[in-house]
């Protein structure tokens, strides 16, 4: 079995001090916000981050692919690929709310390994390795007690995000749970892994939205899937479901899809 | 004009800290978690502020009210009423994301005159004096510039909170302005006064909720009213909203009663 934080570990360190600077020289500054073809807004900072790791992992790694939100893919047919999202929760940055983070994950043969969440302001750091460990800055953390959906915590995307052929299943489900929060960024991701949120979801995302955050959610024993309980890998179709049990994740998945 | 900050600036800081220093003893513990009569969450660190910030202000100004969330009014005819919510954000609070905080009121003649809102987690802290001055973390702060509602950052409560009559307004105002974050907490109203923000709207609050936030909202040069454009004082009607300026918010307010 490869040890992925024997040969990453140190290297994912790097990574998050890297972007952590940068992210705190943007953070509360007025900058230039401009709307992408999508509409979602980026930043110089989103720019800056990705760049600044995409240049430390082709001089570490230079057989390495790399897919990032603001500068696509680059060898993404090699053994290994770095998936970047250089500031996800984009809108939380950019209204002063420290709940944004970058999201870094690991893909070997297509399935991410290792992934890393950093929220540089708030200084807190999750990593994980997929199916064996997450830590919370440095500290082993596992996902909550099973509990049913009516007992559950839930965070899920805004009204927004869910606009469309799901909107019904999305309003049923923010009123089955027990408690809902609607963000769902990487943050909340952390927040599952550590026990304090039970389910989320969310759909229209991309494989860098997600692909460091699987193992962190599944290597603090929890689930991860798409909402048709298939494994999250290079073919995700953009719809998510985290839980602290693959039973809670696909409950969820059936309210919003039927 | 009474010299507000002279009189009670230093007393503000040591609640503060006070509070502080028993929410950081629960954030992220595993604590029992009980259902008020209105289904909200309460907490023993719910309780164990607001007792704690009661008996100091009783010690330190007897003549004083009280107007807390957690265990009511006391002496509220009095010149002075210290107006607590022990956490606000407790659905934050119970799921770990620091977007909680703790908000004090000095009410004068049935008017908010100075405001605390402190993040213990973050350590963050405002403080503000009703058309004066606000702060964060001790330095001057303003609101944005004026923006029309289409280009305008909304926090704005969640779904459940607007279930009822008023559901078609709050859908169509998340949908109007430029862009919308599901969380209205005391941090929202932080972020407003900073200018991180431009609007902010709620509904079904008590004084407690936005006694503390109106000095820093309009200390830092913004307007917060009712929905009807009416000044929050004690007889506060529990709509609430917050703006940049009176003409934005009252953009706001008239989509969300049509």
């Amino acid at each position: 079995m490869t040890d992925y934080n024997k040969l990453f570990g140190a290297f994912f360190t790097e990574l998050a001090d890297a972007a952590g600077q940068v992210t705190l020289k943007y953070f509360r500054k007025v900058i230039p916000v401009d709307d992408k073809q999508d509409k979602s807004p980026v930043t110089q900072a989103d720019r800056e981050i990705e760049q600044t790791l995409r240049e430390m992992i082709a001089k570490k790694f230079p057989g390495h692919g790399i897919l990032g939100e603001e500068f696509g893919a680059e060898n993404t047919d090699a053994e290994f690929v770095w998936v970047i999202d250089p500031i996800d929760g984009t809108k939380s940055f950019i209204t002063g709310r420290p709940m944004f983070g970058t999201i870094v994950g690991l893909v070997h043969d297509g399935k991410p390994v290792m992934g890393l969440i950093d929220q540089a302001y708030t200084r807190e750091r999750w990593m994980g390795v997929t199916d064996q460990w997450a830590t919370h800055n440095g500290v082993a953390i596992k996902v909550a007690a099973p509990r049913p959906l009516d007992k559950a915590r839930l965070y899920i995307g805004s009204i927004t995000m869910f606009e469309g052929p799901h909107f019904e299943g999305y309003l049923k489900l923010c009123r089955t749970a027990k408690l809902t929060q609607y963000a769902c960024d990487c943050y909340a991701y952390g927040l599952l892994a550590m026990g304090w949120a039970d389910v989320l979801a969310e759909q229209r995302l991309k494989l860098y939205d997600v692909a460091g955050a699987v193992p962190i959610i599944t290597g603090a024993g929890g689930y991860i899937g798409d909402w048709h309980g298939r494994t999250i890998d290079k073919n995700f179709d953009g719809f998510a479901v985290a839980a602290s049990t693959r039973e809670l994740a696909m409950q969820a998945a059936e309210i919003l899809t039927k």
